[in-house]
């Protein structure tokens, strides 16, 4: 059977509670990567012959090893016990079963993501080694959350990286086209089977708790809306109107069909076009909000990105500041990995110097408790979004 | 009129927004600092000669000067204008007027705290120059909130440093010994007279409310508990029990009077000692609680004092670990405005790393919205909570 083993002193990561091996870090002398099945469960070395656990490889992969434990296999068995701690963790700390139920690494489940949206959950596979547990990883989920239906939305293009064929079928009974669930007690409904993931970006959930607390009778934009989730959400709290603006159709109709699923179909506005290309014409026509919520993708993808990206949010957060009337909120979020929660909260403050306006912030959010963050593992947390009040 | 002219590039900092002078940026052949009576407001000028603005100068500290405008003095009206707009702020930002007022730097009035407990306000000045502006202070906090009484708590230590006389008085109509406010709806009582600081430590607000969320049934302790501010609002939220931990007998007794405000008298203990001889002691005895919340005070009050406080946070983070009950919920804080977030992450990791049990961290929160950073001073901000799930 094959073996990592790794180089010297490479173990040290992994020591302090990491999961990930780099190809560059294996004596591929000693332990030839090549020849490997993808998604093959291998035992792993340090220099000295020490057993440090066992790994998802694949061979072909920049993270060539992914830690599944400190002993023997991720089997059914404990894969069970996995899922079982995940559910555990969010049935204690949240009320309504509408969250992320696993979160790859900081579920110790690495390549795994599950949403759950009530009775209905949604799963997608990123590695070879979790694809051939695909079996397992459905069965269980059957016998712990006794769903009405599971949706494989293995599609996305993270799979296309490790040449994992794209798939997106319901494996188990039925699941709606729009499925039902709620975020901080708003009933919302989900496009799981063609949107964008796995149909909801939960992890906004506590930043949009905190915006809905400072929206009432204010006007509030909506950038990168996809579904709604932020402008909706407002409107339910008693903001004044929420323009949601999105590239595709498709998503604003979602928005429509979340505002009209709370009855508020009428305080919703939509305009479709580019962001940088409507906040443009919007700051030549003199508009003006009260809130501006600035939740583009992410610009960063790759760390070679970061000098790109780093001045493309700059350029967004100055034009989304140029809409906000005196006085007024920016939520400025960032979903890049790569981008430092302070190169954010600067970018902001040089729009707010550029323009003259003083800046407050208010408070700084990250991802929900359903997508915790493993302690050891950085590239687990990602997400930030800053609430600025800008004066002037 | 003294003024002090910067080296070359010494303006940098300030044309970026920050408000701080330090006294090895002052050319101080060309404008000696000595001679400069402490409090004077002073033009500031770049080496070219270039006004960047006007300064709070005390010739005696290391940063000795503290920008008030980019204009003019700091004077009867101006000072007004920034107090209204704090006030705004607040006013947009808060239901109950139960929150920081003024919060120095970031409200554009260095050297100035405001802690509003309803109809009564705590006033606390640590510079020369806002000492000389206290009557004005007085006079516009009258004027804009009407309040029933002001409180000077110029007693702080921070005083000092300065050479300012130590004060505490009712500088206006009465101030009740236990002054009535409430946070995240709990109805509370700040020992405004004799208490630490202003009387209470408001900047939690923000991770007490993100803790009461999961509180229900469980039993927690809350280690250098002051007057409760954790532990109280736990049991208002249905905790089974709390455990207030203080060196303080006086504190002990301000979390028993705040219990039995809200009729929970019953639910809560107190243990008055060293919170580290405490711990060990429970250690020593097998206690175990579901929650354990370690706010200790700043342990790293300077920057040399990093290496040997973060050993004390290490330290005391492994401790509380040990007390807490398997699927416990650690909540990790720091004033410590020299200790990075991520540095006490790592504190946590490394208990958890050491303890053998698997840790998620669920949340991280900062300062509330009523102390704001200025996002040109990252000094503004210091205050960090970490909620970490433990299993195993």
């Amino acid at each position: 059977m094959a073996e990592l083993i790794l180089n010297r002193g490479a173990e040290r990561r992994l020591k302090r509670g990491h999961l990930w091996i780099y190809s560059n870090e294996v004596d591929t002398k000693r332990s030839p990567l090549r020849g490997i099945d993808p998604g093959s469960q291998c035992p792993v070395l340090d220099s000295h012959g020490k057993p440090l656990g066992t790994a998802f490889v694949n061979p072909g992969q920049l993270i060539c090893g992914r830690l599944v434990s400190r002993a023997g296999e991720l089997d059914a068995a404990l894969l069970h016990e996995r899922l079982a701690a995940a559910l555990a963790l969010r049935e204690r700390y949240f009320g309504h079963p509408s969250y992320r139920l696993v979160y790859g690494d900081s579920d110790r489940l690495p390549g795994l993501v599950v949403d759950r949206f009530g009775d209905y959950l949604v799963v997608q596979i990123s590695n070879w080694g979790m694809e051939k547990l695909q079996g397992q990883v459905v069965d269980s989920l059957i016998e712990l959350v006794q769903p009405k239906g599971i949706l494989l939305r293995n599609d996305h293009q993270g799979r296309a990286v490790e040449e994992m064929p794209l798939v997106n079928e319901v494996v188990f009974g039925d699941v709606p086209e729009m499925t039902p669930f709620e975020e901080n007690g708003v009933p919302l409904l989900a496009p799981v089977h063609t949107g964008q993931k796995t149909g909801w970006f939960y992890d906004h959930r506590d930043n949009r708790a905190r915006l809905n607390q400072w929206v009432k009778g204010r006007r509030v934009l909506d950038l990168f809306s996809y579904a709604g989730g932020w402008g909706v959400q407002t409107l339910a709290r008693g903001a004044a109107s929420a323009t949601c603006v999105d590239a595709s159709e498709q998503a604003l109709d979602w928005c429509r069909a979340n505002a009209e699923h709370n009855g508020l179909g009428d305080k919703l506005q939509t305009v479709r076009g580019k962001a940088v290309d409507v906040l443009k014409a919007m700051v030549a026509d003199g508009e003006k909000f009260e809130v501006v919520v600035l939740d583009p993708p992410a610009f960063i993808k790759r760390r070679k990105d970061h000098k790109a990206g780093l001045a493309a949010y700059r350029h967004i957060n100055e034009l989304a500041m140029r809409l906000l009337a005196s006085d007024g909120l920016l939520v400025s979020a960032s979903c890049s990995m790569h981008l430092a929660a302070d190169e954010l909260l600067d970018c902001v403050r040089g729009a707010a110097h550029k323009l003259q306006r003083p800046a407050a912030l208010l408070s700084s959010g990250g991802q929900g408790a359903d997508h915790p963050v493993h302690p050891a593992i950085p590239e687990t947390r990602y997400l930030k979004a800053h609430f600025v009040h800008l004066g002037g």
